[in-house]
């Protein structure tokens, strides 16, 4: 308004409306005015928000900012560490009309070095992974390029870098220190790349090659015609000098070169990264034998590949060994009528040469041998079954091994079958294990009291038809108690074991891998296998999506299950034009819980498993189904104890 | 497995895990195998699905895909129609690693054509948004190009199109056709458009100077040296042919030309749009004032602009000519101690040629006169506003005056202090009007039994001294009945009016334009006040955000208010480089409703209001605060009733 001169004291009765009365005096960066923003120019700190997060956290697109702080992790050798980058744009810098993008950022990591100059290398050691919402809940983890990469951010939305160390399993132990620098710039099409339209490329392309033939030395070639073509060959250098994609050569006269790294050490933003590794080696086979399953069907079908076909063979060699890294056991597998279940942790026959080196793979801690008359009940299935358990039956690895036949048996003539063929199977070798899954007694049969009492005497009556006695960890309820009432019922003096399993059941609060569930939820399955006792684990599937025949195909999650049941890592090809699995968080945060179970048995083995069981309690991590943290600051505080409990000599070391 | 022959059956206990036993015929695409794909070779019906929305849904990033059917949208003169087209990737198509981008689409749209030529032009009459969410809601329009415009879309979201139709004053009616076409591209770094990395082009320029430098002919050059600058020159053009840019020229002979239209229409999906534009022509002025407040301290800050420079009118006029648009008129404002308020429409003095323009601009249903003694008590502003009642009071259109005093007087003192400003006012101009907004009446006055008794007693205490009552909707709850009780206080026949208002109430499930509530909510504020009876309309803000001194900044609501609160479109810096508001589709939902008016009230006019009110009820379309539809359809099929009732003419033309 005109006039105005005296404006009188801001308001304070009217909440959101009272801002503004008076002109205060401007808050906020100095540097930035008004009109286009040049991020070159600017302190990346006045562009965008970025601060770190516990891998535990799920960082959606609304998480808000919170101040920076140095990284400092601790890891053991041959563990993986996991943190998340997030950041989130103040203002938006990007010219590009209508992309819906406030800005890109470049991503640059170094190496992780100790003062020995021993490292942990950017790409092998040190990974970034950007992390993707499925269903809007932030869980795919795809690739970024190391040691530079550059992500686009929308405004109003927070985005997350998944960043892992994986220390290698002979690293010298030490305090690595590194960077990563975060330092906004301009999104691809307005800096240093530019674009050139491909007709103009062509053009251009054409252009000189015809300067070049005109000026082309030839032998029989007269001094008149040379210097002509000379002449014309000027002429049209001319012409393309002045092409459009030349305009802003011919503005400038500086080198072009990108961006100057002084100035971009100037204004970007440095997250310091502190990695401390400890004299502590995670076993190579895991404690804890965790089996998973990988349907065979699912990557036939969604890769188009021939069950049987060299490629075939590759793409459950690929799934293999990329499972492996998750201390994870890998079995393939498909389900068939009523449940029965065809389990094999390799697609060669015993006696081929690449059994061996599936089998005796060191981080493999059990493995499925396919009963092979369940797809077809001839002479040759059955003889092919004998051979494959007298081939292995006689290698030292011959103790990994177990028969999973039957996916929950629910009725007496379930319970028939499986002891029928394990009665097969232990005829060939009375050692051999089988594995069953169960959440109730047979039906049909009145055997008990109750649901519950009939679900308790299973044991009775697979034996010694079943060794690994694997139940749901629904059963349980909030009910640690009834451990012992199923522990009691087996025989481990005759090889019995008991494990447990999560799927659709438990579901929140207890723990669980579904999406959507908090990060500690998901880590706290592994913690309460531990505290419970159990000496495995059985998940059913980690690919199972919704059937597609195109690797690229949009990931549905099946009908009728909680989303991301059954689903831990999506192809690749969803994402980009990789065919490496992508993980989800949540298949990471089962690693982190296989790794805290081995820091715990660590524990356990100088102090007893009392003093650890009372460590996890003491910190609040984990003291029952509906009592863990909620939080990450107690896992770390738990891994700091251990570390200093178990560390002496080599605090002394590094002191 | 090898030797695997027969499968069994399909499993049928296993919920989500009996996918897959058998080996089932592919369904899906022919045209897709595995490996990278070529959206310019493949039907764009298998890279996504396409399809409609109406206006009222809020299109999230997880909405599921519907089957596409043709547009067919009913539309007056003067009006504006809108749809949502949303786009969902089947398949990821784009090679860019780590992306997060599935694919890209070109979306294309003709001109809507008449069969007797008349035209609705692309860009004009029809414009393409982008959905942009805010806070996880789809709420932000940030336009997109046209005719031709290209957007990239991520895996596993739906990204949704705001398609607008509007229909000029003086458009022919009609049926008018066109289309909106839809095409799967690669996204923009691996098409048509190549990068060029600039130090690669900066390199190029060189080169290509320094040939040009030797082959130059000068009159004194020697033939040997016009000899030896071809041989040189031919040297370093085959250099620069070989550079990694000219790759594909060498390696493809084809001309490189854009994608040939033919291919595109092969591919693309083409969704048809038709607009019956009938002979109804919504009043250039609203018959409901609806009058809006914007922020002059947010534009201040945001856009650091000196409050009375030129720069700052500019802003101000922008604002005002853009919210006109919307049936909407506009008032600037500013908040003071205990919610007294500063409101003016135009920020010119009344005798400033600029004045006339606004208060005069047909589309301007009221207008607020600014109360300049509250800002200086001094005689100058005292002349200040006497000189500006004293011109504005004979002008034709001081029937749309209006002074707006205090927001929610709630104490005698604040009400002395609106009667003595309103005093002062009527002793220049005896028929002035003054609005007052208030949701209680006046505490400490023993005026009533109790507090409602004493809010509808609230014009006996400010008569003279406001002729336009204003009260907030929250006051009802959902009792419509109260309106008798408010009304009745009133002296119509002494030029009182009966207003209503929103702001933080009422919440759901009544109407209001908070972020995240049903899109028929937002739209159903209008039809509650047509129902109601009110004669015009108050909202405190619209671009009320956080304090920002960046044009791009985030936007921040405030706190202690619902998101959306006072926030109805955004800065345009914070999308692109464009300085022109961002609309959210809520105020493209208000001006829905304030359509929606017209439409009762034209149907009033030939059938009376009982009628009107009937029909509302009939569809279904709004019965109360809590019984008014969730879905679109009552909405269209009121629309198309009332077209048909009053179209008797124009149907027979176009029969």
């Amino acid at each position: 308004m005109q006039n105005f001169n005296v404006p009188p004291v801001e308001g304070v009765a009217g909440g959101g409306t009272s801002y503004g009365w008076v002109h205060q005096d401007r808050e906020g960066p100095s540097q930035l005015t008004s009109g286009e923003i040049d991020p070159t120019k600017v302190q990346s700190t006045e562009l965008l928000h970025v601060w770190c997060m516990p891998s535990t956290a799920n960082v959606g697109q609304q998480e808000v900012p919170r101040p920076l702080e140095p990284v400092a992790l601790l890891a053991a050798r041959n563990e993986r560490e996991s943190i998340q980058i997030a950041l989130r744009p103040k203002v938006s810098w990007s010219a590009n009309s209508g992309s819906g993008i406030a800005g890109a950022v470049q991503i640059r990591s170094t190496d992780l070095c100790s003062s020995s100059g021993d490292r942990l290398v950017v790409g092998k050691s040190l990974t970034l992974r950007r992390v993707v919402s499925i269903l809007g809940v932030p869980d795919a983890l795809v690739p970024l390029d190391v040691p530079v990469s550059r992500i686009n951010l929308r405004p109003g939305e927070t985005t997350a870098i998944w960043v892992s160390v994986t220390v290698p399993y002979d690293q010298p132990p030490g305090q690595y220190e590194g960077q990563i620098i975060v330092t906004a710039v301009k999104p691809d099409a307005e800096s240093a790349m530019s674009y050139l339209p491909k007709d103009e490329k062509y053009r251009l392309y054409k252009e000189l090659k015809s300067c070049l033939d005109v000026v082309e030395p030839r032998d029989d070639k007269p001094l008149e015609e040379a210097v002509e073509g000379a002449k014309s060959a000027a002429s049209s250098l001319k012409q393309v000098l002045l092409l459009p994609t030349f305009q802003e050569c011919r503005d400038d006269n500086t080198s072009g070169d990108e961006m100057d790294e002084d100035n971009i050490i100037n204004t970007s933003i440095s997250i310091r990264f502190g990695v401390t590794v400890w004299d502590f080696t995670l076993p190579l086979t895991p404690s804890l034998p965790a089996v998973f399953g990988v349907s065979e069907t699912v990557i036939e079908d969604r890769f188009c590949l021939q069950h049987g076909s060299q490629s075939w063979y590759d793409a459950l060699d690929q799934h293999f060994e990329w499972l492996l890294q998750y201390r994870i056991s890998p079995f393939f597998c498909r389900w068939g009528e009523s449940m029965r279940v065809l389990a094999y942790t390799c697609p060669w026959p015993a006696d081929h040469p690449k059994a061996d080196s599936y089998y005796s793979d060191p981080r493999l801690a059990a493995y499925a041998i396919p009963y092979l008359p369940i797809l077809s009940c001839t002479d040759t299935a059955k003889d092919s079954l004998r051979r494959e358990v007298e081939v292995l039956k006689s290698k030292p690895h011959w103790k990994k091994a177990y028969f999973y036949l039957w996916d929950e048996p629910v009725n007496l003539e379930q319970y028939d079958m499986i002891r029928s063929m394990s009665s097969e199977i232990r005829a060939y070798a009375p050692d051999a294990r089988v594995l069953t899954t169960y959440y109730t007694g047979p039906s049909g049969a009145e055997l008990a009291a109750n649901n519950f009492e009939a679900f308790v005497k299973v044991p009775g009556i697979l034996r010694p038809h079943t060794q690994i006695f694997c139940t749901s960890e629904w059963v349980l309820g909030s009910r640690e108690d009834i451990v012992k009432d199923i522990v009691g019922e087996l025989q481990p003096e005759n090889g019995e074991e008991w494990w447990t399993y999560v799927c659709l059941g438990p579901t929140d609060p207890h723990p669980n891998w579904h999406l959507g569930m908090r990060g500690t939820q998901h880590r706290a399955v592994m913690w309460r296998v531990w505290k419970e006792g159990g000496t495995g684990f059985l998940y059913w599937g980690a690919n199972c999506y919704e059937k597609a025949t195109i690797p690229s195909a949009e990931i549905s999650f099946r009908r009728g299950l909680p989303p991301g049941d059954g689903v831990l890592f999506y192809p690749g090809e969803v994402f980009s034009s990789s065919n490496e699995p992508v993980a989800s968080v949540r298949l990471e945060r089962i690693l982190n819980g296989l790794q805290d179970i081995e820091y715990l048995k660590l524990y356990s083995s100088k102090h007893g498993k009392e003093a650890a069981l009372s460590l996890m309690e003491r910190r609040g991590v984990y003291l029952g189904p509906e009592r863990y943290t909620l939080d990450h600051g107690p896992i770390d505080l738990m891994r700091a104890d251990i570390y200093q409990a178990c560390n002496f000599e080599a605090r002394i070391l590094f002191a």
